[in-house]
């Protein structure tokens, strides 16, 4: 944010208009700072009084008239001194004035309010042209526990109105499609405080997405010649120390545990796993390649401060596999890589992606060549495969650099995704050779990959993507029968029964409770198909069928229903 | 073993004509120890050069000698004094006398032969039956490794020759099914320094094996209304200590790892994310029973001593469940896990298996009165379900009383199978409860449960019971085709697709080797189906079908075998 931009201006001069709407309506209210942000502004007051939601409004209508009135926004600069005399009652903006270290300051005034304030701002009110308040907080003075709590009022302001609703109700969709809401109202998954933070428990409905996704994961892979492995969560800090990750990696380690005088720490990537297995026997040139799958559970330390939801975890299972190739086969592998990444985001309906290309990070093993060689092999497969992609300079991994792909989500947020890494060096630390044909050992490369990132992170990026409503194959229930009254339980029972036969996710609601109040918990349950069945239903042996949508499909035979839901299924639609 | 018994005393007696027979052929030779041991015995002896194999069967002629000979075994007490001056040139011997707290120590002889024993022996050396001396070993003096290193030679010994030869064969077989040896030699998982011990690394054919029956599993326990969950490996050490784990079973966690200056651990059991899965919602009567069921790896310490290949490891995946339940449900769901044990272990091939009721343990957590209330409902559901149990007392968990079943494997050697907990303390100190149909809170009662065991001990068990021929479907490779010569690759390729489109995992074995050569190879790697093509079966259409039992089948159209095939992988035999 270029704080002189034209937008940022007029944002902080909402900031001043708020200030001022503040000040006629509570006359005793103290200042402290007021600054533009991203789309908005904030002001944190010292009040007499805890604000209300009310009170918004009642600022809001304020701060309208002081636009609509135009008044200029006037600079002027003063001697600290007649500063001190001006803001006298007001004790944050002395302490601002006596940590300025020039010998002048600057204010601005518009209409009656007057702020310490180095600008720049608009040239006057009426150029704030669409703003709203957004919500509150409490905020301690400096963001010191020790000191006074204030009151942070947030608002956004845009150019135009057009824009400023365009930006609510996108913010109003991405909240309604926040994986955290939808994760508790859907009993997908919890965060618990007694486990630990970042840490993830997978309800019943979420962990049966994710056995879903888990399960067409595998199937995809053995189809493309991968192998499946399950290599421990722990090992001895010696072999990371071998790797390089407790020299490059510390940062993201846990401490260590001890047994019988060894040092363990738990494992924060699969790779050595798979390469002690494939160390287990020589290896032939007609061996390679190789391809070892794990959804491996990994830990990471990460702040407390950037944990957020699914989306950024502290233990995650990353869909996981290395490849063990030669130098020969590199491309090939790295290019079926790509299309078994294609072919898993447009399953889960990922249309629209970003490719970076990462480079040598400061930290880096290996020389300078090898990375090189690498990073040039990655820029050839991607043109060979026609992949428009952006250069990110010293993102790569400590030992090799990686392609990244972006998801887009239905918002339009993107989401790190699928990730390609090639290592020529810890091949090298770890002498992974297999024998040539001209009878000599060589190191392989290795690729280091995910196809959709981890589990946890892939859920949260679906539940934001389809705010909830999966496609009907990763749907935990598929179909719910609401019968209308009790003496169509049974009915309503026996269909349910047929469709669980057919493999179909089906409940049946036998509560006591109102239809229309079944149909709309269906609905807020983002369930598919509600088969609902009264006297008519049963006389016709059919149901009335209603989509999640809210469309009303109306009555429709019991075997059509089956075909339907079935054909759902098998599109991955 | 008792000493006393007859059969220890004949052992020790062959101990000392195995020594008698060493001194009559190593003159020089200076004598420690030679006790009874299981089965057999061994003398261990400081000798002028290490022994080679042959001088086993040296040893073993000299010894028919002796027992041929039938020569009285004589006891006699003497002075230490005297025993000091009789085994002057036996250091090891001389030390042993020191120690010794009586004033007169007792010798034994037989023939030229003399010892430092206690006693008791048989009357003569005819007296040995059947024998045969089997390995030798390095064996430090009193074990310590300071000490001088002796030669230990082991012998076995019976009443006899068809006792003998039953053991041997039986030995033998056991060598054999060694799911150590067959898990190298079926590449199905390994073991690492570098990781560190009783850490399992599941390479792609385990893996496989680990796959089918976890979704086997996983499938078997939808059926039966389980909810799949996953909670992370870590967790708070707090949490630990709430659960009683911290006091109750501390030898066997891990030490803390720390972070941002809070302890975690790796769990040693999956119950607790389980309870705080049931505990995000407020649960109604009718809500339960809830069944969660976790493939969770957990870690525990053992000490590297009692470490045994996968049968007995440090990390390990358990086919775990917790069921919460109200007190009227208890004892249904105990039966219902019970039955699904019995399903389980006859689909896997276990026929017989023995019944263990645990009961309250040393160090328990709860009031006797539960502990009482428990236990009754395990005799209870046993009695109900007419299996004959034997009592384990003090074996419970600290929390609860068990039930144990364990499996009888080819070889009639038992291994820990299923375990049934009923927990009535977990809920209380977590505070696990529903809502009555009294509208009152109310402590659920918990079942822990698995009902394979471990992942990691299963697989052992499963490899030595099939001696590693695993049935079809359980098969890594379940048929692999045999080229007889170059020309007949392209049909042998062609019947490999169209057996792999019916999903039975097919390998071509198109190296250029000799066909008998890969017919033992296959035969080693215990492939159930080897298809061999040559010249007459290219003509017919047809292969011919060899089992790895050896059953040459003969030719068979394709199609049959096919069916042959896939009714095996059905019947799951």
């Amino acid at each position: 944010m270029n704080p002189e931009g034209k937008s940022e201006r007029m944002r902080h001069s909402a900031a001043h208009v708020m200030a001022q709407a503040v000040q006629l309506l509570f006359p005793e209210a103290k200042f402290s700072i007021g600054p533009a942000i991203e789309n908005g502004f904030y002001y944190d007051f010292d009040l007499p009084r805890p604000l209300i939601p009310e009170d918004l409004t009642t600022i809001e209508h304020k701060m309208k008239e002081i636009i609509n009135a135009n008044l200029p926004f006037v600079r002027e600069e003063m001697s600290k001194e007649a500063a001190r005399h001006l803001f006298a009652a007001q004790p944050y903006k002395l302490e601002l004035i006596d940590e300025l270290p020039d010998a002048t300051v600057t204010i601005y005034r518009q209409g009656s309010f007057t702020d310490l304030c180095r600008g720049p701002h608009v040239a006057s009110t009426g150029e704030i042209k669409a703003f709203k308040l957004t919500h509150m907080a409490g905020a301690y003075w400096r963001g010191d526990e020790k000191k006074p709590m204030l009151q942070r009022i947030y608002g956004v302001a845009f150019d135009s109105q057009v824009e400023l609703e365009d930006y609510l109700s996108r913010q109003a969709e991405a909240a309604k499609r926040d994986h955290r809401k939808l994760g508790k109202e859907l009993d997908l998954f919890s965060i618990h405080e007694e486990i630990g933070p970042g840490l993830i428990c997978w309800h019943p409905k979420g962990a049966l997405i994710r056995q879903i996704i888990e399960d067409f994961w595998r199937a995809e892979h053995i189809k493309r010649d991968y192998s499946i492995v399950y290599t421990p969560h722990i090992a001895k800090l010696d072999l990371w120390k071998t790797s390089g990750h407790w020299d490059f990696y510390r940062d993201y380690l846990y401490s260590p545990m001890e047994v019988e005088g060894q040092q363990y720490i738990i494992k924060p990537m699969n790779c050595l796993g798979h390469i002690l297995i494939f160390k287990s026997r020589l290896r032939s040139y007609r061996d390679l390649p190789l391809r070892y799958a794990e959804l491996g559970t990994v830990y990471r330390y990460e702040r407390t401060g950037v944990l957020y939801g699914l989306a950024r975890v502290r233990g995650f299972t990353q869909d996981d596999a290395h490849i063990f190739c030669r130098p020969d086969q590199l491309e090939e592998e790295v290019i079926g890589v790509v299309k078994l990444a294609q072919f898993m985001m447009s399953t889960f309906g990922f249309t629209d992606y970003e490719v970076l290309l990462s480079t040598r990070p400061e930290k880096y093993a290996g020389t300078i060549q090898m990375w090189q060689q690498a990073t040039e092999s990655l820029k050839h497969v991607l043109q060979k495969l026609e992949l428009s992609y952006k250069l990110d300079p010293g993102e790569g991994v400590f030992y090799g650099p990686k392609i990244d792909i972006k998801l887009k989500d239905a918002l339009g947020h993107a989401w790190q995704g699928p990730t390609i890494q090639v290592d020529f060096n810890l091949p090298e630390r770890f002498n992974v050779c297999y024998i040539g044909d001209d009878g000599l050992e060589h190191n392989v490369i290795m690729i280091h990959r995910t196809v959709l990132g981890s589990m946890e992170r892939f859920l949260a990026c679906l539940t934001e993507h389809y705010g909830g409503a999966f496609p009907v194959w990763l749907s935990p229930v598929q179909a719910i029968i609401i019968p209308i009254a009790d003496r169509h339980i049974d009915y309503a029972r026996q269909i349910g029964s047929e469709l669980k036969q057919e493999s179909i996710r089906t409940e049946v609601d036998d509560r006591s409770e109102r239809m229309n109040l079944k149909i709309r918990e269906a609905q807020l349950q983002k369930i598919p198909y509600m088969l609902i069945v009264g006297d008519k239903e049963v006389a016709s042996s059919g149901v009335s069928l209603r989509l999640r949508d809210g469309e009303d499909v109306g009555l429709e035979a019991l075997s059509q229903v089956k075909v339907r839901i079935k054909t759902a299924i098998q599109a991955k639609s």
